[in-house]
């Protein structure tokens, strides 16, 4: 097994080295294989990420990834848009639960859902165009598309309580017909329980009523928006991971982006990294995936936490608090 | 002064009565010309509205609107989309504000901002393509419709605390940097100082920070998402009016849909539909306005309310109540 390890840019730098640490006790036969690319790297030398680094990349069988910043600039691509397109990551999963003793901006901590976006098409498909007085992008839905993510929220509902919900605005956008009536046959076919909602319903009912959701299946963009709106529920940005999962690899990232505005001082909250190491663990089939539960929970007991949740620790002492425990 | 009155569907029928009651407590010089059209009507003859209904409705000077079921059937067309198209309704706006003693998800009440949502292009363009196996819809900015919505929000800043959020994707969508451009060469030009935020973190940062807000300015479809979720802030969609407004016309409608489940039961809240009403007289520029903040805070001081607040009062209760004090 080979893990590609990038840091990225801001703070990617302290938290991914936070969360090697945390792999690193599990004590796992892994190669780790780091690779150094994003905006940083891009303004130093034009290229963000090389086609060797690409190839390096899909020499490994997953990656464990920081942040990288973007920026509107036209000719600078995307690093993470790029390696979840060639590695073709169609599955972006966004578990939201809170984490003991933590409250979020609802101060309730009864939901446990898990948003899983479809991560290849919509408005991320890259068909625009740009003029001075007109821009458009197409937001493209497919059946094979629309397919394979219900598929995964399926099967993943299985593994769960059964019930899954389908969001999207087919009400207005007539092209979201196909994606809604493809989970709705999918999820007919699977045997899983379905309801739908519309995204800007969604919005509302999740800050509403959190606890009534389980997985949650929607397009590229209402996902992106979505599952940062749910950071809120848990308390920080700073606390939610990501798994981006195709057929063949696997792409582990912490939801919150390089925030520049506080990269660089120590102060960054690795736990969304170190949840990422569990959702690696869990991708690798390891039941030992649990102790990060565990160990995290010990942290916060401890109050070794960072000062977006209060504490005073530094991301490295969270780091090795964390892969102490373990 | 001509106010075309539309109750449309579902809850529409008795959110609008309990609404002209109250306008009608201001005895303003007003002639009010009823129409009946939506889903229901659609279901009954085939047609949601016809050309006669717009002519007529172009005929009045506004529109006070309950609400319409919208469906994915291709075959029906939005009442509500038709007549923001055909009179040019480009501005959404939509205040986000806390009902005195009424708290929402979070818990505070220390926010009062603006969503100004761009209300003619952008994912509602109507440009789409439905196949069996691939469905697309055109996302389209242009200079004209981002030029009079920034100008709008503005306008309104300068009034207010005279500060911009200009709401976009532009780091996926390049199609956004146009947008993005405009808006702020437009703070610019009225010397309103802007700031920046991408969809995703401005999610995220309303349920955190709704307080640092003052005008929001976005894109079509950001800006249906962004509000319907801020209902969560102020505690329900029953709570929440809006505006779309064009050079001519203006037309008022709460953001809670026409609310199937509780429909017929005399159970909704009005105070949505009701703050539309004060809408309509603060775009009539009527300083009486304030008339009804005073009178929704003694029903609620007096617990005159909807179930939905906690309360059991009937939607005409809560009508007369406020019309009452007025
Ligand atoms: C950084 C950006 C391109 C990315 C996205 O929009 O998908 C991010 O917001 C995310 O959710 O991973
Ligand atoms: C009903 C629907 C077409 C509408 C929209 O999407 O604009 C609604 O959600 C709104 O916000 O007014």
């Amino acid at each position: 097994m080979k893990l590609a390890v990038i840091e990225g840019d801001g703070i990617g730098r302290e938290v991914i080295p936070a969360a090697v640490e945390v792999l690193g006790a599990f004590g796992l036969e892994l190669e780790k294989v780091p690779l150094e690319l994003g905006y940083a790297r891009w303004e130093r030398t034009g290229t963000a990420m090389s086609e060797e680094d690409l190839d390096t990349i899909k020499s490994c069988d997953a990656v464990l990834f920081g942040a990288v910043t973007t920026v509107p600039d036209p000719s600078y691509k995307s690093v993470l848009l790029t390696i979840r397109k060639e590695l073709d990551l169609y599955a972006n999963v966004r578990p939201v639960k809170p984490l003991p003793g933590v409250t979020g901006v609802t101060g309730r901590n009864d939901f446990d859902f898990i948003i899983v976006r479809e991560n290849t098409e919509g408005l991320y498909s890259g068909i625009e165009e740009i003029g001075p007085d007109l821009s458009w992008t197409k937001r493209v839905v497919t059946r094979k598309g629309s397919k394979r993510i219900a598929e995964y929220a399926c099967q993943l509902a299985k593994k769960r309580s059964d019930k899954l919900t389908i969001v999207h605005k087919s009400n207005v956008l007539k092209s979201d017909k196909l994606f809604l009536d493809v989970c709705r046959q999918t999820a007919d076919a699977y045997g899983v329980e379905y309801n739908d909602m519309l995204v800007d319903s969604m919005a509302y009912s999740l800050m509403m009523h959190p606890e009534k959701y389980d997985v949650v299946v929607t397009t590229n963009l209402f996902g992106d928006i979505l599952s940062d709106m749910c950071a809120a529920l848990v308390g920080s940005l700073g606390l939610v991971p990501s798994a981006n999962i195709g057929k063949k690899y696997a792409f582990f990232e912490p939801v919150h982006g390089s925030a520049p505005d506080i990269a660089g001082k120590g102060v960054s909250n690795p736990l969304a990294a170190i949840l990422c190491v569990k959702m690696l663990l869990e991708w690798m089939e390891k039941p030992e995936s649990r102790l990060i539960d565990d160990a995290i929970a010990d942290a916060l007991k401890k109050k070794v936490i960072t000062p977006d949740l209060g504490g005073k620790a530094s991301t490295s002492e969270v780091g090795c608090a964390v892969a102490k425990y373990i």
